[in-house]
């Protein structure tokens, strides 16, 4: 319908023709133009991105030595990362009651973005000696792969006898949280199906990594009933108090993805 | 579980209790420190994103010589932007065929980002005179309002006598592309109910405006049955050529956020 019709007219009127073909001929001239220009708009962007890249990677590297930092006084506390992950929606959803007892010999968590932060990134995972594998750390690793394509590598998990807890029917004591098919956390350093996409590598990496402290401290509001803080969840629509006594669900709302959120301390 | 319980032993075991508070005391002077680490974290996070901020700011200003160039050749082809519109299988979902017929007059598209980008962009159409309404130029605006909530703003369009594409049953010839009730383009202009995230509007920001060019060269390959250029859809899942002579769906796939994909001109 609306790009000029390049038909040639059967009857003979020469003139009409000839400006027909003028006009033809500099809307031609102008989108060969408006590719060029488009070209160097292109330009533009790919420069604006590559800046964009560089200030990120200096704040990466101004950022080290405060996660070094944040990773000494986080050994100091006996179950932070158990604490954190079990206090995070998404990943408590992924945790059954081997997992969290395994969880508790996690002692370090460092998620590495690579140079080129494009190209992938890196979580380790350190524990301490445990009944469970013989790994002082397991990697999950995900980064673009020759043809380009997001791929994934992980630490094999070296298993001591009977205690793999990605098989299921092992020598556990089989108590499961709620599901008795919920798959072991563990599974997923196995798993390299969705490496584009990686839900808990990006959960880590994108939620729990800018800040741990907010996961870890949900438990303690939690835990410290009758503590005198008041929390939005005491407080019914018309912001009341409501009167329940019942525990609350373990999953907590308050702490998903609100980052600015203030954060008691007890 | 795993966060230190607080509650007071009942027995007498002093020099336990007092370890357990010296090892208590710590743990909170620990989580102290993260706090005051996380703040600095949270600092350099701040400073990342205003530096980003400046560059997406400094390239927003560099582009902007081109965009008017663009925009004075594009002035020169008939229907421009009317085809990248119907090219664009979001955009031609919205239109009519009363509002592609108002759209022949419309000559300039601008998209104006404001200075500090997280407040938002203006959207301007610039019309030729026409029998629909007397506006020279409509906009739409999209912001944060003074309480922080994303809000928009338009220009009241001044329809021509029985000219309102909005109200249905009016003087038009009523010739609706497919669906009767199709809502016309021109009814965005006064919904201001999703402003956080106006999906023509985003669209015509992010995925028109970037290479407009590219929406308008699919119809020239679109209309010129027989052309030599061999396209995507004319191969079936193994790549050979389908056997197929029936015209091919209004709305293409191809265009579709491949913004990497090199046109064919023609």
């Amino acid at each position: 319908m609306a790009t000029p019709a390049k038909v040639s007219k059967p009857d003979g009127k020469n003139n009409h023709d000839a400006a027909d073909e003028q006009a033809d001929k500099e809307q031609q001239e102008a989108i060969e133009q408006i590719d060029e220009v488009q070209n160097e708009i292109d330009k533009l962007n790919e420069n604006a991105s590559e800046e964009i890249l560089k200030v990120e990677q200096k704040y990466n590297t101004l950022r080290q030595p405060y996660f070094k930092k944040r990773s000494d006084l986080i050994a100091k506390i006996p179950n932070f990362w158990v604490t954190a992950f079990v206090n995070h929606p998404q990943v408590s959803a992924l945790l059954n009651e081997d997992d969290e007892e395994a969880l508790q010999y996690l002692t370090k968590v460092e998620v590495q973005e690579f140079e080129d932060i494009k190209s992938g990134y890196r979580i380790n995972f350190h524990f301490d000696s445990n009944p469970y594998f013989s790994n002082e750390m397991l990697t999950k690793e995900f980064h673009l792969n020759d043809s380009g394509d997001p791929s994934s590598q992980s630490t094999p998990i070296k298993w001591k006898e009977g205690k793999d807890l990605t098989k299921k029917g092992n020598d556990n004591k089989g108590k499961k949280r709620s599901h008795d098919d919920q798959e072991s956390f563990f599974s997923w350093f196995g798993d390299h199906g969705d490496a584009g996409a990686d839900e808990l590598g990006e959960v880590i990496k994108d939620d729990i990594w800018p800040n741990p402290l907010q996961y870890y401290l949900a438990s303690e509001i939690d835990e410290e009933t009758g503590g005198d803080g008041v929390e939005e969840d005491d407080l019914d629509d018309e912001g009341n108090y409501e009167d329940e006594e019942e525990p609350e669900d373990e999953v907590e709302e308050e702490g998903e993805g609100d980052e600015d959120e203030e954060e008691e301390e007890g």
